[in-house]
């Protein structure tokens, strides 16, 4: 028996072929992506149904370096600020996938799971459930924001003529992107605690 | 005298073309810039320098919503609030331009002129010069990644089984985009007048 020329078809072999079209391209095609893996568009859909859930495959897999705590009891911004750090270092693997996740609605496993561990940690705060929404899409909002950060240029501004004398000396510290994130953080989780509490 | 058959090329005319691009496939080429414009590439480098400048004339569109305060001297957290809203609500107008933009280095007037007021703004009140890049890289953080939100589907999680009680109960409350972005944007600013206190 002859061995088939090409590897057989997997959603992950698809989800691997969409991932370097986005990071080349900023998108993919469903065509396009059959082109990639030398396979007809009906072959894909033997395996995936669309479009949609290859979309979904490409958020598990930004997603995949997230591990999330077995604990939803213990302090609650520790808790979340460890949530937060893995999920921007995940995200920030593929950049260009960002706009494309974001436009999506959430339908896979792991997001469901992050997303509900996030609820619980807060419940067991005692947020509200509106405080507990706005929590996460707040959250949500910086994390993916420092993902794309993360992935810019180490000298996010030219050298320039045009900067001033604030801008020139804030500059002169150095930017160091880990040390921003975690005061953004800090001061995120610090200002949603107080806001919190004068609720409870 | 007979007309040109196309409208004269100019610096506007190429960033609206190029916005179109990304808008419709995450990125642009100047090939397909060219094409698009109906346009040799070398005509097109009559009135740019190349990508970059093309680059910088999106950033500038992406900007154009943000109108600045002459003041910088009034309460920190008023004044960089008011320019945060605008910024997210200018660049929500391009989603999918915004990888594009923290892809590369900021060069652009209308850029320069926002970090060097927000830079003004902190200095005036007794920022430190680090403090003072930190608070201006996680805004543009938590801002960017909340112009992605507004771009994003009104409801981000599909119905599904997999929502556990507390996401549930948290959902039920309904997503408010405005809501959530003010919530963070104030915990965000509360959380850092806390911080840059301690030190002052």
């Amino acid at each position: 028996m002859g061995r088939p020329s090409s590897p057989l078809l997997s959603p992950d072999r698809i989800a691997v072929a969409a991932l370097a079209l986005v990071a080349e391209h900023g998108d993919f095609t469903v065509p396009g992506l059959a082109k990639k893996l030398k396979v007809s568009p009906s072959s894909l859909y033997n395996h995936v149904s669309g479009r949609e859930q290859i979309v979904e495959l490409l958020r598990a897999q930004a997603m995949s370096g997230v591990d999330l705590p077995d604990d939803t009891d213990g302090d609650w911004q520790t808790a979340v600020a460890h949530i937060a750090r893995a999920y921007r270092t995940s995200y920030a693997r593929y950049p260009r996938l960002i706009p494309l996740l974001t436009a999506h609605a959430v339908n896979s496993d792991h997001a469901f799971r992050m997303y509900n561990t996030l609820a619980s940690i807060l419940q067991n705060a005692r947020f509200t459930p509106r405080d507990t929404l706005r929590t996460i899409t707040a959250l949500d909002s910086f994390v993916l924001g420092a993902a794309l950060d993360l992935a810019a240029p180490d000298a996010p501004w030219r050298d320039s003529d045009r900067v001033e004398p604030a801008l020139a000396e804030a500059l002169s510290t150095g930017v160091d992107k880990g040390d921003a994130f975690e005061f953004g953080l800090t001061a995120l989780l610090t200002g949603i605690d107080a806001a919190v509490n004068s609720r409870r």
